[in-house]
């Protein structure tokens, strides 16, 4: 099974789809651009959102649902939204199909046109703003801390497996406040939220930062951002929290009474993190054997595999490994024993690597008699053979020393890739030779910023916050420049 | 507050959307038929969906996602499905808008006209067998037992919150089998489990049966169903599974190879309930002063409300509740104290009334002088003074009685209106004075069915499972009938 991985060396692209596609995470579908979430991506994604969903009941939010289609008209409304998703967006055009008498095919109904088209919604800022109008008359109704978890459609041309898809699965955080502060606030906190579940779950360090105002989301003031680096050097934006000012509320006319009876617009952040962190999963942490996850957001945390001849020794081996099976449990942690007859242990072992699963027991009929299992880490592909008094324990450790050597691992990658460029030549030579992030100075101009995208492809990922001010030169054009700012090719 | 609802007696239907928007489960939105899920309503649906998915679970299942859109030549292939589906659904014609240079307004780009329309998801057979055909060679790749959370899209004329939108959220089972025997039994394991879940979650009693063949899902060889009664005496259909047969494996050509390596299609179940439950909940067991839930999937299952004058009393009474909370709070109930100062105690009751909150505890200061607290029920309105002592395991024990009762009250009622109807007189007579499940002959025809729908709007809600065979004359046609069939006017 693992020789049909092409290796990182050899196509690191391909070998990200070769995991994706072998792991069992997803698969293409029949529908250009979108695909299918097999179950064992989908288990790993309900842990991501089932860990999300309750840091954000945890700071205060609801959840609801708002409809999947958004009137064309509204987006209109905000000209710097729909500038942004007018451009991939899927139209509902028609409400029914019929059967065409001369082809005996089944058609569009021209008579089933619909007066004003419908848009699937790339993003729900315009329909929730919308709804808000007439859920808002004072300071009392504030704030508004929603959240939404749902699909999206973005006509992408160019797409990739979680990456990249026309349809994905994300969350939307859309709050309203009274104050600009408050609403400051709570897009800063939901960034903080972001990177903590990033780095505590996903064991993926991250840059915390701002956009530069060319990257910022479409229609927003500020957009924070946490910024993740893959193993091949390239970076990956890994979620966005969006300050939003007042322009949904002045494109919907949503105002607020405050205490002393004055009018006027409310403030609102937006935030969402979506499929995509699967894609940085796979892309941070695994090797050319197959997916490496981290145990906390692991669906399955340890595996247990029989090595025996005939029925007698199975049934030695399974009391045992039931017994410790229910000791895990105990502990919370997800177990299964795979005793299946359809395939031998080395097919198996080869299995669980390609997945990920974070221990693998092992017991053969000679280790029990030694009171002894074999325990291999997917991480460091280490093996050890413990004694299986105490054996819950030591794996309840073992996996807590995983997710924090999985974490390391890719927080000392990410600090050796990350490199400040003083001048034109160093920063093309550092991108084309070593990747990953570089600090740089920059003019603060978007027409620098555009150029150096161009000739390059390198862009601003963020600026970092509480980033040291220093003077110095712009890499490009030698104006004067306050900060470095951190460039990078990314996905 | 609860003035501002209009009674059942009043009139029914006005009622419904009173509590529906008026207890925040849903509100109206901008797009024709779809619906806003507020956060109440949703915390609901959560309720639901968290139980179900743990049962579906334990049943072996496990969930995956499919794309949102199906290519329109896919619904040809089954030709029954088209039929079912065609007339009521959204199709994606384009997938870009831009700027109509004359006009200034924006418009849907006729450039980017998609070569096969796309199909917004009514239901989602025809994408997964076609996914199923890659997944599907040999009888070792069988069962599959997946399930789909999922929003599906039914271009309905006449929609109403929860019953009928547009859009709706659900889940869809979707199995495949290498036997018909293991088919049937999943589709019927499958309306056992959604029975459960009425009878023993939503406190709502459903009589099991099978559809007639002209109201069976599109597609499908059988469709079992679960039926419930709403207080005005018409039937809800709650939930249905349906046993597909072989169709669209065909279809889809899904073949499979068994031990002996004969070819032979796959046989097929799916299953599916939606966020019309909700609807049914509401009907099912609420009053003229709101809704009325059951513990066991209430979001909020007890609140605190204190009634005091000035702080010092509130701070003895907050003391009092917060240590209520904490105790109840480890029993796993789920409550809320409520000392905000923004409503006085007598809004807060109508407001948590409306709410259908199970169990209310007020806590007055001279109640507390005496150690006693006012608990007050949501479905009798029975109120008690209780001793604070061991009030924790007082209230479990209510909250048990209370979900037995709402249980047994819905019964008493659809037990007391299902009523047996011997002459077509009768049952004329039945349906407009009394209402509820009729039962009564029917000669097993189409032609039948369809003309007592068509001069009495009721239909055959189903053929119950286990059902008695008797001699008997349908009672429209006279003709000779083998047993009686359960018919019933219904949303």
């Amino acid at each position: 099974m693992a020789k049909e991985i092409t290796s990182r060396a050899q196509d690191y692209s391909q070998w990200y789809n070769d995991i994706v596609l072998k792991a069992g995470l997803a698969d293409y579908s029949a529908v250009r651009g979108c695909m299918v979430i097999k179950p064992y991506g989908f288990a790993l994604w309900e842990r991501m959102r089932d860990t999300l969903d309750k840091m954000f009941k945890d700071t205060g939010h609801v959840n609801a649902y708002f409809p999947l289609f958004i009137p064309k008209s509204f987006f209109s409304r905000e000209a710097s939204h729909v500038e942004g998703f007018a451009k991939e967006c899927a139209v509902v055009t028609h409400y029914r199909l019929k059967n065409d008498p001369e082809s005996g095919e089944v058609v569009v109904d021209p008579e089933a046109k619909l007066e004003e088209e419908l848009i699937v919604r790339p993003t729900s800022e315009t329909i929730i703003w919308d709804t808000y109008k007439s859920w808002v008359q004072s300071y009392r109704d504030l704030p508004i801390l929603l959240n939404q978890w749902a699909n999206v459609v973005r006509w992408e041309m160019r797409t990739r497996l979680f990456l990249r898809t026309a349809e994905f699965l994300w969350q939307e955080g859309h709050t309203a406040h009274a104050t600009k502060q408050e609403a400051i606030y709570e897009a800063e906190l939901m960034l903080n939220v972001y990177a903590d579940f990033a780095e505590n779950f996903m064991a993926v360090p991250v840059i915390k930062g701002v956009k530069t105002e060319s990257e910022r989301f479409a229609g927003a003031e500020e957009t924070y951002c946490i910024e993740a680096l893959m193993q091949d050097g390239k970076a990956l934006q890994s979620g966005t929290s969006h300050f939003l000012g007042q322009n949904f509320a002045k494109a919907f006319d949503v105002k607020f009474s405050d205490k002393n009876n004055n009018l006027d617009y409310v403030w609102a952040t937006s935030w969402g993190v979506s499929t995509r962190l699967i894609g940085a999963l796979v892309m941070a942490h695994s090797d050319d054997d197959g997916l490496i996850l981290p145990p906390k957001i692991a669906p399955l945390q340890v595996v247990i595999v029989p090595i025996y001849k005939g029925n007698d020794q199975l049934s030695l081996i399974s009391e045992k490994a039931n017994q410790i099976v229910k000791e895990l449990k105990a502990l919370g942690i997800s177990v299964k024993y795979d005793d299946s007859d359809n395939a031998r242990p080395g097919w198996k072992f080869a299995e669980y690597e390609m997945k990920g699963v974070p221990v693998r027991i092992a017991i053969g009929a000679r280790d029990l008699a030694n009171n002894i299992v074999e325990i291999a880490r997917r991480d460091t592909k280490e093996k050890k053979s413990i004694d299986i008094n105490g054996i819950s324990n030591y794996i309840q450790q073992l996996l807590e020393e995983i997710q924090i050597n999985i974490y390391n691992k890719a927080k000392a990658y990410r600090d050796e890739h990350t490199t400040e460029a003083n001048t034109w030549d160093e920063f093309v030579k550092l991108l084309d030779e070593k990747g990953g992030f570089i600090s740089a100075h920059w003019d603060g101009t978007a027409e620098t910023e555009e150029k150096i995208k161009e000739i390059t492809k390198a862009t601003i990922r963020c600026i970092p916050l509480n980033n040291k001010q220093e003077n110095g030169k712009c890499i490009l054009t030698g104006n004067p420049s306050k900060q470095r700012v951190l460039f990078a090719r990314a996905y």
